[in-house]
């Protein structure tokens, strides 16, 4: 089933991203879910809250555990959560005496919004990746080509000439600037959930913080000091960091659109049209005009996503879940096509055009 | 590869619709793009476009076809829409002479366009079912519980008591809206898109008002007079449509979320806790409310790419293809969500109640 | 205080618009309360619910009853709306022994959703003015210079030569579907809101309907025969109705800009430069793209508050009031300066031009 | 003229902000805007690009001109911007011989977005203060009722009992990370724009950068060492931390809100309702929600701004206009009911509820 462009076999060529798409995929959301209640079981048993035995049992069997996957999709259609079924499962997988062990004193968001943080910090090093790759390939650009004399334009005018270097500039700014905030960016959002039922993390035995402190170095995240179940600033801060991104790559996307309908740039590899073969069209820069608004639509849900409620609201972090990896990969397709389009074009003197 | 919840294993199970999951199946897609080229050979045929051996091998052609979809997915990241390769393929399958009368006069947009709102039009006899399910079910509800006195609540603050019909007519209001307005709206936004490379219908040898007339018969949908390429308020329409219906049902998942918290209604089906087995959540309520809100972000994306240009914009275009079909699916699935809820809950008179 | 550029002295003129502002004016939002409170004590002294004489003395004070400004200020921040207030001040200008039946039965809500209607419903001749303006506008571009060969462009590529009159064509489409669409879209949105406390016209001491019908009759409203207190989707047909109206006329001034940039356009009367005197700037152009995106932002607004709860949500009918208004009015000036560019330009045949 | 809830005269008083309102005021804009024409003045004549007299006699103009409004609003609507008519009339005011040395080398861009930059620097330490403020509430209130026992609410059912000081802490944490970072964040938004006509700083007789260290000297702003004509990523980040400061607000909103209604908190100071006198509605949360839901809106237009394009893109910037203020004064809006809300809540003990 392929509803979203993202999943889609062909559209997702365009529109969606590998390296993406397998860290949001469900084998790898298992690996990472079953990671967590792993470490948590390693965890508890170290700091005495479970038997060692049991620790070693759990851990042992998340490392072998395949899950019945049709129960799990039938459980998430009635619980709105994966994990009670999975733990149901897993604990059925470890069995007596130690299967009553698993999640011990954890709550499914403990769980869910782990998983997700340690996907999410998989990106990282992508994300870093491919902005060098973007800065390398805008550097060579400008290295190359930024002395050409082009047509500024300005509210859809010729305003004077000037250098390429200077459009080119307003390319690499918002990419260098994602690039200098990655690190830290992901150092606040990315961090472990642990809280328990009602996030004060008073189901582990008086224990929480120690239990949080373990858990954090096992999974290598920092411990935030206290559950963010239902107050998700870190979480919409990394959404806004990519839809920013992506936002500056539409800029260029609708720059280099313009230019190759005005004729200020030629594209060595457009695309083709299936009416029209003498056209060769600003593929790449037009999808990234669209991967900038979409990720402008979907910033919105996750801010409203953050008017949650309570110590858990089911409708919010449900929305999140609909708007936040949609997000990301687009975020990470438009990096590519970034790549890709600024290793494509050449600009055109303002003396060989018209305009 | 599932990035977005609607496709997703078991998310999907939760948020996700099959119906609605099968008319946005790649294979469903291919299905009705060769749908409408067969037609379009046809109808070519049949005025005199295109030789009658040409639509005959055509028409057979698209009968058995089945492309190369690693194929469709490369040139897709080249080309931005699959059709030119489609294309491409199926005139080597139908190979000569007559594989080049294969989409004569067409452009990528007809097809897509064109193969999409016949999906879409799948749909409306779901949506009819399941409106009427959903009145259905809230008829009952009425019928059996609307005389049983609740706390009204207004600004939330206990107001004054009434009768729980109250509050269920607000749930059937928009619902019969949807219902009452779904056959317009359909045959309003559901129609033939023709134009050819620029929209003009100028590539059908003058004979392009009569190939449309005979393509739409064909295909059982209206002929708008001419093409809505670049304009695309018809199909906004229908998504404005679709948004509205999820809202509505929205208000009702917060309002029997907010019911179960304070005891005003007990549900004989919710969701299961990993961690307090004695909790019975109102899933399919808070789905409800987390559906809606999508629905509501989406709508936003829908409309910006009304801010179409010129004969089409491949960046507006593209961004329809990434907001449309969630949009319909998660409108589905809150009508699947509601009718079982409808069905689910049973008020608790005010007298037993506490607040 | 100019918050929004909707309100700002000289943003205003551009983005503004003067009918649409007079509508939403403090004076004639207290007018149209007025006008409410007084048909609303006319109908209940008419069938029976109150004195004839309190009747005629609310009636008589609501006509010339200057409320003080600085209270209801006061007392909205506090009490969320400002009816509350109104009521009790004009309580005291009737007095004793007619002030208690000031209001009777009512709620806040029922005066101002009604009264919004109202105010909206002027606006009703005011969009039937302007779409027929712009629609001759458009209709006299098109006889004169429809025949003009320019450049089809397709996904940012000359495409082939085609004719004016097909893309005036798509401007024109969006246009003649809102006046299609007006009317019966004014007479399903615009209609009598008359609840009571709690919605459900009890508090009119068995004689709700009646005196829904009275009232309706007096203000020229349709009864819906309920309130729509919390069901929202009626409103939203307006607000969508609005959106959708001005992404189309965006469209146009996307198409407009481009050509004024490669030269495909001349305009008469563009806007100047602070520093480039030679320019001609598409600015009515690029306002229309502007409104057109505003448009598409609020109208996710205007969707996020249906998901209302129980039977008054004070946050989501707040929400509401931030966002309707201007999206109106936005779609009025973008009527506005629709007309104004229909006028002012001149398509530049395709042999005279570069591109 | 208020279509804007933040500029109407009772709506604003509880939606909008004084100190907002004042900062976004046009007496205030216009200003700032001549501060900058004498800042760029006085700079330009100390490096040498217009004589002492000229830079002399600006400075002098700029501090006692008063401009016909009329006019601007008048040119406004023309020229889609105000400062080629506000240039004009300065230059009338200074007259010759140095009335053309005014607005040397710039362009109306270098003017407006360092003016609103200005004046958005002039509201950090208002947010300073009332983070502070907000802050002080809620540790008194977490200091004198923490220790209360409270039902916790999971997916809207109850969970298990917990200190009140738990919920407490989720109202505090965004507030806290907004206080923490919003003086790296000004630094990193609120810098000098100086680019000239195409952004390049050429129009300054090759001491462009002199100039512009000069010019943010005098201005106490950052020469980030290039124009950000169509660069917003720096802008849009302070819209999204206000937009996510404004949600996380909506979060503590939500709860009030739920739990006034559970009867978990008493309000000493709720608001009216003109037909149920014995309410105290929970007015100040929910206007929390709204604002919160507001600012997710307003983020999506901020971020849809970001899709710029070339040197200057009318369409994208004017957006921008029309987002950003309503955005901030939102914020500042929430911190304010924040504030007072904090100070007026009394958790009641888990054992005197009932649910």
């Amino acid at each position: 089933m392929t509803v979203s462009a993202f999943d889609h076999p062909w559209l997702g060529a365009l529109l969606g991203d590998a390296e993406g798409a397998a860290v949001f995929s469900a084998d790898r959301e298992l690996k990472a879910m079953l990671a967590v209640e792993a470490a948590l079981a390693a965890a508890e048993a170290e700091i005495g809250l479970i038997p060692a035995t049991a620790g070693a049992a759990i851990e042992a069997a998340c490392a072998r555990f395949s899950p019945d996957r049709a129960a799990l999709a039938a459980a998430t259609a009635r619980d709105g959560v994966v994990v009670p079924e999975l733990v149901r499962q897993l604990r059925a997988a470890v069995a007596s005496p130690h299967g009553e062990q698993v999640h011990f004193g954890a709550t499914s968001q403990d769980i869910v919004d782990t998983a997700l943080v340690t996907r999410v910090k998989e990106l990282v090093p992508v994300y870093a990746t491919r902005l060098t790759a973007v800065q390398n390939a805008l550097g060579a650009l400008r290295a190359q080509q930024g002395d050409t004399t082009i047509q500024a334009v300005t509210r859809m005018q010729p305003a004077r000439p000037m250098k390429a270097a200077t459009r080119i500039a307003a390319w690499q700014a918002p990419v260098a600037r994602a690039d200098e905030t990655l690190r830290a960016q992901a150092e606040r959002s990315l961090v472990l959930q642990l809280g328990g039922p009602t996030g004060d993390r008073s189901s582990f035995g008086g224990k929480g913080d120690e239990l949080a402190a373990n858990l954090a170095a096992r999974l290598s995240l920092a411990d935030p000091g206290a559950a963010w179940h239902a107050e998700r600033s870190r979480l919409v801060e990394f959404g806004d960091w990519a839809a920013r991104l992506t936002g500056g790559l539409g800029k260029m996307g609708a720059d280099i659109a313009l230019m190759a309908l005005t004729g200020a740039v030629r594209l060595k590899a457009g695309g083709g049209s299936s009416s029209m073969p003498h056209k060769n069209n600003p593929v790449a820069a037009e999808t990234l005009v669209a991967l900038g608004r979409f990720a402008a639509t979907q910033v919105a849900g996750l801010h409203q996503a953050m008017v949650h409620h309570t110590e858990r609201s089911g409708a919010a972090w449900t929305l999140e879940w609909m708007v936040l990896p949609p997000l990301l990969v687009a975020s990470l397709a438009a990096l590519r096509h970034a790549e890709s389009v600024a290793a494509d074009i050449e600009f055109v003197p303002m003396e060989e055009t018209h305009g």
